[in-house]
């Protein structure tokens, strides 16, 4: 069994973020990112912070607004219209989720999709489904996409199931698997799917993005198969330092003796989606000029 | 086996949309469709005078623009800015294929997504991937979910393969599976596809979509399943009054034996088309009301 290391792909995926950076440097070019924070949410308050840590890690141009929690959709909106006009600023972030009163789905769709790192907004939808390669793919999936492709995993007529249907991971995941750079046969499977087990037992790809903690078992998966587990679950754990730990949606010790190959979390895709938002940001800089 | 008589389904079909037609002219609302052709192709003839004369039949307004073989992409681009600003119009379509000096995806792109009744314009295809009922699907996914509902058959829970992942069809027909209308555990194949006839076989809903004369044969289909044929092929015949005659990409006579339900080629699938085409125009002038 190989463990798929996604600190380790990460690092790589910085590395050369790095020296792209240097090379737009040459050139005049400072990417830039904002990252806009509504609210108190102590998750988004830890992402962000890491988000930003990473730019200035890097020498990249980095701005984070914070506004208050009780900010209206206006004044979001004003914001990212601000950013949108600001030639510093190559990629716009609006950290999920925001607080009631603020309409996400218009936030989104308010940030111009040349700055869309994120990969949400219709366009990107679009070109994603369209396989134009001048659009911005969510940084989940362009990292699941990367950890299969630095582990050696074919996945040209490989038989693929994604569980999960979002459009945050499911469906671009499996958008981006059946695409031509791809090649590989993608069953989506979810909630209503009938004897999952099953389904899954198909899979020579497992990518598991449904949110529930330890859900796929070692039933589920055929001997060989390759797993991704998107999951980032808490759960209750009273010898941990804060109460709780991390688990993946793959019951990882279970499955990982049948795989091939398979991330584990933390330290699997987790740490790639930084690096994907860093490298549609250098992207989104480059497009620009 | 229950042939799905797409003839009896589309004529229903129009005859919700008579209704709608007359609704809406109490209210003094017209709905109105535009049809480009450009150049002198045999076959877009027959489609676009098809489209044409089922508005009329319809007492549904309609322009069909003819230009020559030999127009500029300039040109074209002129006539969908001048159907983009005429209040008359509420659904414009270039009929497929252009001649090539036409840039194709360009003129898609430039037709105001709320007339893109043809359902390909970028915007619509983000809507279909969000379930954002505001949009416009496909015509012909469209004619194939509607014949799957008329048929009575069950798409939640039921395995759905869909043989084809063109813009067209195979994946907008995955999206509409998928989608929490559906629920559908779906998986796109195609010609990259290991033991199709494996993949195919789980299915309890087969559709074909690669343009190829009877392609889906018996050992691909399992007993009791349903089957969707999206083909339109014409193969020689020299006992055929034109030489030729049309058939899908089922092998009909070996595989509707074991077919629960089946869409015979001609009248399943191909009469859908147009009739969903109206229905798209007359919610397109809803929309825009």
């Amino acid at each position: 069994m190989k463990l798929i290391d996604g600190k380790q792909v990460a690092a790589q995926v910085i590395e050369e973020c790095k020296q792209e950076i240097a090379q737009l440097k040459e050139q005049g070019i400072a990417p830039g990112l904002a990252v806009v924070l509504v609210g108190d949410d102590p998750a988004s308050k830890v992402y962000v912070g890491s988000k930003v840590r990473k730019c200035a890690e890097l020498g990249l141009h980095s701005e984070k607004i914070e506004l208050p929690a009780d900010a209206t959709h206006e004044e979001v909106l004003a914001v990212v219209e601000r950013l949108n006009a600001d030639e510093k600023i190559h990629g716009i972030l609006v950290q999920s989720p925001p607080p009631p009163q603020i309409d996400e789905d218009a936030i989104v769709r308010a940030i111009d999709p040349a700055k869309d790192v994120d990969g949400f907004h219709p366009v990107n939808v679009a070109k994603l489904a369209l396989e134009d390669a001048t659009g911005f793919v969510p940084c989940t999936p362009a990292g699941c996409m990367r950890l299969l492709k630095e582990a050696g995993i074919e996945t040209s007529g490989a038989e693929a199931v994604v569980i999960g249907r979002s459009m945050i991971v499911g469906k671009p995941m499996a958008l981006l698997l059946m695409g031509k750079d791809s090649n590989a046969t993608v069953t989506v499977a979810h909630s209503r799917t009938k004897d999952l087990a099953e389904v899954c037992r198909r899979a020579d790809i497992v990518v598991a993005a449904i949110g529930r903690p330890n859900f796929v078992t070692a039933d589920m998966v055929k001997d060989g198969a390759t797993v991704i587990d998107v999951g980032i679950n808490r759960v209750e754990d009273a010898s941990a330092p804060r109460g709780y730990r991390i688990v993946g949606d793959v019951d990882f010790d279970a499955v990982s003796p049948k795989c091939a190959a398979i991330t584990p979390v933390p330290g699997g895709v987790g740490p790639m989606t930084i690096a994907m938002l860093i490298s549609n940001t250098i992207k989104a800089a480059k497009l620009a000029q």
